[in-house]
């Protein structure tokens, strides 16, 4: 079948970030991660688009409460954002968890500064699903959860981690107690100092790190020591964030 | 002034990788990566096409021997890989630099087999260049080291980074004594394990990992162990192996 021209309109708004949010949904598309997805149960799809193929050997996934259209690959091309052929793209309702006060107290959190890239911030849920940290805070304006490529590049991340957007003086606000990590160049070393949860790692923005407004209010400035003979200005945000959640794994709550 | 249409073509013919190979030059864009090269000395720069203002504010880093074509924006995109309007792209000679074999013997490398992904490698260069690491060796039918995408991610790292394609059997005939380290599931942790260079740290393909045939010659196979509640199945290989280079790092040589 065809897509009727409300339905293409529909699915393509979904591209725009104004959109995802006036509808509270969003595209997962691929085999591996709208099965996931359909696997998992956590999210509620209401509409599938995919072709017969996919379709007859996941009916399984499928439920009454699901619009499942079935189109052949060209029809998919003009709704996805995917270069390369897929069979399938869900729209899913996003889900807004409410902050886990236990969760975020007793645990290890990240807190992203105005993070650009969403391929970084993809990158980093899915550091934090590996290390087991439910919670990525970000900065008002940050690149958005929701956006196709975070979602691509989280590899199902987005699943099992929550995510939302505060200004750090709101998040130290509420969480007075939470000791305060920060990335900084100028920071003690992460081989010496003491890392251990419960707390917030919070890590800056692409090319210009923290803010000093959030550097002002971190309790514990951290780095990662350039090797010897060690050459570059830096390292890419997600690498950052991927040490520094492996030096504080072993003390893990 | 305009680019002549052999001009044109040549510039174009570069953004593949047949015509890199057989001019045995590369494209290098935008004012910092191109000043950096510039700055460095490190290769031969014979072409440069920039803007009159990127020309007038570099005088200094230009000699009787390079051709500088100044041109305007429009003219530059024709000419350009990059999304975002730039001011300069150099066109700058290959350097092959043979293995300094006691570098390898006596410091840490890396053997990355069958990369694919230019970001990936680039930022791997970058982490390389980060903890002091002089050789990225990789399989044979890896992504190119002068492949533009990796020029741009690796963020200068390939002035200061080497790269090889090798086989890992060749190679270890060649560095027989040197101890082997493989990224693996199924490895000791990090934390566990006795890391020290020197030594090379082989990391697998993006989905498909290490190699059966690699992973028979490796002699200390190494794993980054998941955090409690972990839901991830697997690490990016940039992220993984900044990880690994950072536990690597106290012990260099």
């Amino acid at each position: 079948m065809k897509l009727s021209i409300n339905q293409l309109k529909f699915i393509k708004s979904l591209h725009e970030r104004k959109y995802r949010q006036k509808y509270h949904k969003f595209i997962v598309e691929g085999v591996k991660l709208a099965n996931e997805v359909l696997e998992s149960k956590r999210l509620v799809v209401e509409l599938v688009i995919a072709t017969q193929e996919w379709v007859t050997e996941n009916k399984g996934l499928m439920h009454d409460k699901m619009t499942v259209l079935e189109v052949d690959e060209h029809e998919l091309k003009k709704v996805s954002l995917l270069t390369t052929p897929n069979q399938v793209l869900l729209v899913a309702n996003q889900s807004d968890q409410p902050i886990n006060e236990n969760t975020v107290k007793n645990g290890l959190s990240l807190y992203l500064d105005d993070i650009r890239d969403p391929g970084n911030f993809g990158t980093i849920l899915r550091i934090a699903d590996w290390f087991g940290i439910k919670w990525v805070f970000c900065s008002p304006g940050s690149v958005e959860f929701y956006n196709p490529k975070v979602v691509q590049a989280s590899m199902g991340a987005f699943l099992r981690v929550n995510s939302l957007e505060i200004s750090f003086s709101d998040f130290v606000a509420k969480f007075p107690d939470l000791p305060t990590f920060g990335a900084m160049l100028d920071g003690i070393s992460i081989r010496e100092g003491q890392l251990s949860a419960p707390g917030i790692i919070a890590l800056g923005n692409e090319s210009k790190g923290l803010s000093w407004e959030i550097q002002e209010q971190i309790k514990h400035k951290i780095s990662i020591p350039r090797g010897i003979g060690g050459g570059a200005e830096s390292l890419n945000v997600a690498v950052a964030t991927g040490i520094i959640c492996a030096f504080f794994a072993p003390n893990y709550k």
